[in-house]
């Protein structure tokens, strides 16, 4: 404190730097923000090729550094995923429409993929409901799963494999920017609006139903449920509340003691052991019980012949598989990164996609269907102290286990069970909570928010979800299109500028109006910064007037201008005209680098001149006030409001 | 200049208004950004009124001070521009396929409503080219001009009600931000692309061909002209090339010689005289020059009967207004501009939308198709003087004379003419130099416009407009996506503090990182933030390191953050996380007013606390230099360059 205000400094008119070089970093702001490429720098060539394939393929950074002390925790961890797996594996697949054994293959061959190429430490690799909903929901528009299994299951196959050629391109492209574009708020609402289509669905096996709708939402499932009420069989309703209790009790004991994370952890598994058990031993498909049925032994057989690429088909499959894609990764990465911010750790996201991407193609190769890193099974796997992929590898390998020996045993589960333990999993993803702190921190999220609940409630997962991003872009383009202008007061007893509305005793400055505009300046705002701006003036003349002073200098503060195109720049020469004409000396202070270059290469500089290029606030406005003519001299330099 | 540093100014932590003033305060920013009503402040309820009606009907503003005087320039622009308006409009009808008469009766109606409702001083209303096309293109999807010309001018009737209709609506619901989104370099790919294909369509008048295609693009059309050569005439590529020849020379003339201007604004209508004369004499049509044929004497008969919403054409007809609806807005709106701009007049975009949809929906009614402000019309009406839209009563009036006594003469003008006319008037269209300047000071402009240019010439007019928009979208959405962040250093004697890159005499200050975000945060760009962040922690440390400094402090200056999401904020939190267990302290600078509201009310404050949020750069490098505890102490607080 108590520096003597500096010396002008002068303003930078440095020329543009070349169209290459510009070109150059700017695609690597947007396509390589995080610089990935900065640790191979300075290195060996050998150092750098071993560097390269730890960084490509992340198996061989930490495996080389693996003990048996973390194996301890990975095994642990790995263990109690797969007692999550299988019931969720089976469940999922019900919601698929696809066979049960499908969802038991799925979490065998991608966990093992996924701990080679895969980053982050803590996602666990199984199937997602919402996806398998969305998957039945659009491959069912061109095949029926219960007409023509085969042909469906196919499919499916096929969109998985669509969806690991769209992931892995995404992740080599560099496009994570795509997944950026689904925020919080939009999954916040559709993650909710799915688990209620997805836990009313589940009425099905909780009322023992054996006609329903194919159509997801509320309204037609709501319908279905009451017109089919002779169908209704209490033998059912009771077994399946009942798992539903005791599913919830355990979520709230582990709720309320997170050390007793695996109390929750295991319930699924407890509920499809107990239901077997039960439907064995009292012969439950007799009473109206229905079970899972046949389950083949083995591990997973090859389905890469059957990839179907008719053209008929091929519009629905490349749907489904590209917006399933999206909010597997959009789920994936999500919950990598969270988890990962917990641990103070980086998760790269192409490479995720990379990873997931890979797992899928090779999943589609293997009859698996579409896999992520699920929200649940994560929490799960990070709660049971994973320390590196490896737990998926156990998983994987206590899978192929179960498959070989136990798995016609699951046979017997009956599917109120698998209804139960899906409708729990869902009662977990509605955040209420969430949407009201959306509602009380910002309406527009809100919005948001619900567009995508409601819409996956009542029309379609698809239509939800486009709404919603839809609604977002809007946003994002309102922000561009209507950029924040403030006029800025002199803070009492400093050289500070702020904006007079956030800060009240700041003083007006005569004979001189202080704006500070928004970024960027382009064709979508530049009409209304312009009128904005002559509003401004207009409102400042009346006050100026009533003062006795005329408004005779206009500053225009830049620096929160990042960006200004052809048009933008066209328009603060009119603006200047305009002014002209009025007798008001328009100035700019602090263009950024790259606003300045395109000044310099337009010639606005030219026009304007450079005595009209200020590098600060404070340096702009004692050039004015010497200039001043008209208004009342204010000498007072020092401090203090000069006029309010 | 020589003020001591002021004392520490508090930062503002007032609570967030409530959420009904902010929602007004937005919506007002989002749709009347021009304040109109604010001339309705503090005035009796019966000057109120009067101002109210003369708002929303500006003639009743300009005809009561109307005198004489003003008239005789309106007289003399109003002739010039009918001299204009009688070829343009048989040219422009003959390219849209329908009979030419209608092209004159557009210019008798329409210019009248415009007269009365219209707020610019400077709009020529006309028919256009681009649209012409854009409306035959479109139509004859459903209706061949050929085969049923009947039902085909009922549906470009009917297409110009909607377009009435739909800027109208525009207009009240102040939607003039959607105009905003057809940018300058858009639109002069558009023109550009448009004049060359329409160019290319005349050949057929020139050649005499009497078998055409018809479609649009360049590689069809060119085809099609070879295709037939055993059609071409030499007879009336001689004419053609002759009459072409006299009205670039004209042209030529007028560019040279301002005040010439009246040549190349006659030239037209001396083409036509000319053509009429020579096609009377020489009996043209035997020698394989066609005409015009009939035209029936009269005014506009009534048309409303004729228009047709049958549901099978609806799609297309409403496709096909609202595109040139968009179209003739953003022409009319921004030619009106710039030439207000010249006089320093004001032009309301959402007025003019309104005055242009009243314009197209009574112009449906009376047998005319799509009018709005043509480039040509007004930059020849400008130049002859006028004063105010009474120039364009005058064209009315002297078209509305030239239909009742003269308009059969006009039949025999042969179309060779007005091809001619049609292509000189193309070539001004053209703007090479313009798209060498986008070139030279904005690469991307420069893509949008040639997006817009290819796609129009070799694909279609809605692909290339909807392609070049598209580009321009994604430009804006990148903006929002990747905000600048850069370093700020001090400059060396002085207390000011500037990007690194832009004033490289600026210095490190050791032991702070000080960054400078981009606007806005939001989810759209908040992982991009983050990890921009941890880069340039991680090149810092490294600079820091080598001198044997440790970084401690984060100072984020958010004075170009004009809003935040949760989203946002969330990465905030995220950050500090992070950064408190590498031992970094965050604070946060001057953060503007829409941000401190949304991170006082979700708690953001109360966990960084206010003693991380500073005012000024200066007061937060202040205090981060007291609290520096391992760094090299720097008590050089006056002035200098601290370490590079």
């Amino acid at each position: 404190m108590g520096t003597p205000v500096a010396p002008e400094h002068p303003v930078s008119f440095a020329p543009p730097g070349s169209f290459a070089n510009t070109l150059k970093s700017d695609l690597k702001e947007t396509f390589f923000p995080d610089d990935p490429f900065h640790q191979f720098k300075n290195e060996k060539p050998a150092r750098r090729l071993t560097k390269a394939i730890q960084y490509f393929i992340p198996i061989f950074e930490w495996l080389p550094n693996y003990n048996f002390k973390l194996f301890r925790y990975d095994l642990l961890a790995g263990l109690t995923i797969t007692s999550l797996a299988i019931p969720q594996g089976i469940s999922y697949a019900k919601l698929a429409d696809i066979p049960s054994i499908i969802g038991l293959y799925s979490s065998f061959v991608p966990p093992l993929i996924y701990a080679v190429f895969g980053n982050s430490k803590h996602i666990a690799v199984g199937t997602v409901a919402a996806c398998s909903l969305l998957l039945q929901s659009t491959i069912s528009e061109v095949a029926s799963p219960k007409d023509d299994p085969i042909l469906y299951l196919h499919l499916i196959f096929t969109a998985t494999f669509i969806t690991g050629i769209f992931q892995t391109a995404l992740g080599f492209l560099r496009l994570g920017i795509l997944v950026d574009f689904l925020s919080h708020s939009t999954i916040t609402g559709f993650m909710g609006g799915t688990a209620i289509i997805i836990f009313l669905q589940q009425l099905k096996g909780f009322f023992g139903l054996k006609h329903f709708t194919t159509k997801t939402d509320v309204i037609s499932v709501m319908h279905a449920i009451f017109q089919n009420r002779k169908e209704w069989r209490w033998e059912s309703l009771v077994v399946g509340v009942t798992f539903l209790l005791f599913l919830q009790v355990t979520r709230y004991v582990s709720k309320k003691n997170p050390k007793l994370f695996w109390v929750s952890a295991i319930a699924p598994m407890v509920t499809v052991v107990v239901g077997c058990l039960f439907a064995y031993l009292v012969h439950a498909d007799k009473h109206g019980i229905q079970t899972v049925g046949d389950l083949k032994k083995g591990i997973n057989p090859p389905s890469i012949q059957f990839l179907n690429f008719e053209s008929k088909y091929l519009p629905t499959v490349l749907k489904a598989g590209i917006i399933t894609g999206v909010i597997a990764l959009a789920e994936g990465i999500a919950i990598g990164r969270s988890f990962a911010i917990m641990k103070n750790e980086q998760v790269d996201g192409n490479k995720e996609m990379i990873a997931f991407g890979l797992m899928n193609i090779v999943g589609s190769f293997t009859s698996c269907y579409l896999t992520t890193g699920p929200f649940s099974k994560t929490a799960v796997n990070f709660s049971a102290g994973c320390k590196t992929a490896m737990s998926n590898v156990v998983m994987a390998v206590s899978m192929g286990l179960t498959l070989l020996f136990l798995a016609h045993l699951f046979g017997y589960t009956p599917l109120v069970a698998l209804s139960a333990i899906i409708m729990s999993a869902m009662l977990g993803l509605i955040k209420y909570e969430e949407a009201y702190h959306l509602y009380k921190v910002d309406k527009f999220d809100f919005v948001i928010c619900m567009a995508a609940f409601l819409g996956v409630a009542f029309i379609s997962m698809e239509v939800g979800l486009m709404f919603s991003v839809g609604l977002a872009l809007v946003r994002a383009l309102l922000y561009v299109a209507r950029p924040a202008t403030c006029k800025l007061g002199k803070l009492p007893n400093s050289t500070v500028y702020r904006d007079i509305e956030q800060y009240q005793d700041s003083a007006n400055i005569p004979g001189i109006l202080l704006l500070q505009l928004g970024s960027p300046i382009y064709f979508a705002n530049s009409t209304y910064i312009r009128e904005r701006i002559l509003r401004w003036i207009r409102e400042e003349q009346a006050i100026s007037d009533s003062e006795g002073n005329i408004l005779e200098h206009l500053l225009l503060d830049l620096t929160g201008v990042t960006s200004i195109d052809m048009t933008g720049i066209e328009t603060l020469v009119e603006l200047r005209k305009t002014l002209q004409v009025n007798d008001i000396q328009m100035a700019i202070i602090n263009p950024r680098i790259k606003v300045m270059e395109k000044m310099i290469t337009s010639k606005f500089i030219d026009v304007i001149g450079k005595q009209s290029v200020f590098l600060s606030v404070n340096d702009a406005i004692e050039a004015c006030r010497f200039s001043l003519r008209k208004s009342k001299q204010n000498n007072d330099t020092t401090e203090g409001p000069v006029a309010v």
